[in-house]
């Protein structure tokens, strides 16, 4: 038995409001639910990316009902998006005109192209294409 | 333009050698590379998870031609996983019988269930139906 895949991927951010407008505005992801001060989460192609605020997460849940366990991180983070080269080029003239640094722009000694910037939070984001694990 | 997709998921580990046993062994993830005491990937269904020892990975990048930039979280991250109601069972009953505990078993309100338990670093992992997210 193997996971078929992954469903959720978690970042962390304590300004969740600027968290909410970057990921949506800049980046255009889908809004699915906004909770207060806790979290704010997104729909991604297949999957979902959480963003919590860990000052809230980290506390145990309350509810006999849904006891979500704690959980909650400090530092940056790392995701990475997939998109094709052309995308690449696409995003970084995008993320440009919207005042977001391109902190790094190289390709991968095996093929492939990545490009990284940061998230209000100073989570590390990156677009790649697939072809840099071989897909 | 919005992603594709999420093509890398991170979790943060300091024993990169207990990370590499559960993620193989238990969870059986095939794994892709292991760099030392930095990281180690494994692919996951159209994905890849990341596993990176932070204190490595928050030093600057010495490599011209490699800028990655630096991130390196600390604390319990979160990442879930997709599985059938059906495979949830045969998780449960495998993880507990590698002696791993469910953290918690339940059904959301909207339909679809979740069990959650924890990797050797503490991360809160999770299976879940995607019906949770209307998939």
């Amino acid at each position: 038995m193997t996971p078929a895949g992954i469903l959720e991927t978690t970042l962390y951010a304590g300004d969740l409001d600027a968290a909410e407008t970057f990921w949506r505005d800049v980046i255009g992801l889908e809004p699915i639910v906004r909770a207060g001060n806790r979290h704010v989460f997104f729909r991604c192609g297949d999957g979902v990316l959480l963003i919590f605020n860990p000052q809230e997460t980290s506390k145990a849940s309350t509810s006999s009902a849904l006891p979500v366990p704690p959980h909650g991180a400090t530092g940056p983070g790392h995701i990475c998006m997939r998109a094709s080269g052309e995308e690449i080029d696409r995003w970084k003239a995008h993320l440009e005109s919207n005042g977001v640094e391109i902190e790094a722009d190289f390709r991968w000694p095996s093929g492939g192209r990545s490009i990284y910037f940061r998230d209000p939070a100073g989570n590390s984001i990156e677009f790649a294409e697939p072809s840099i694990w071989g897909m």
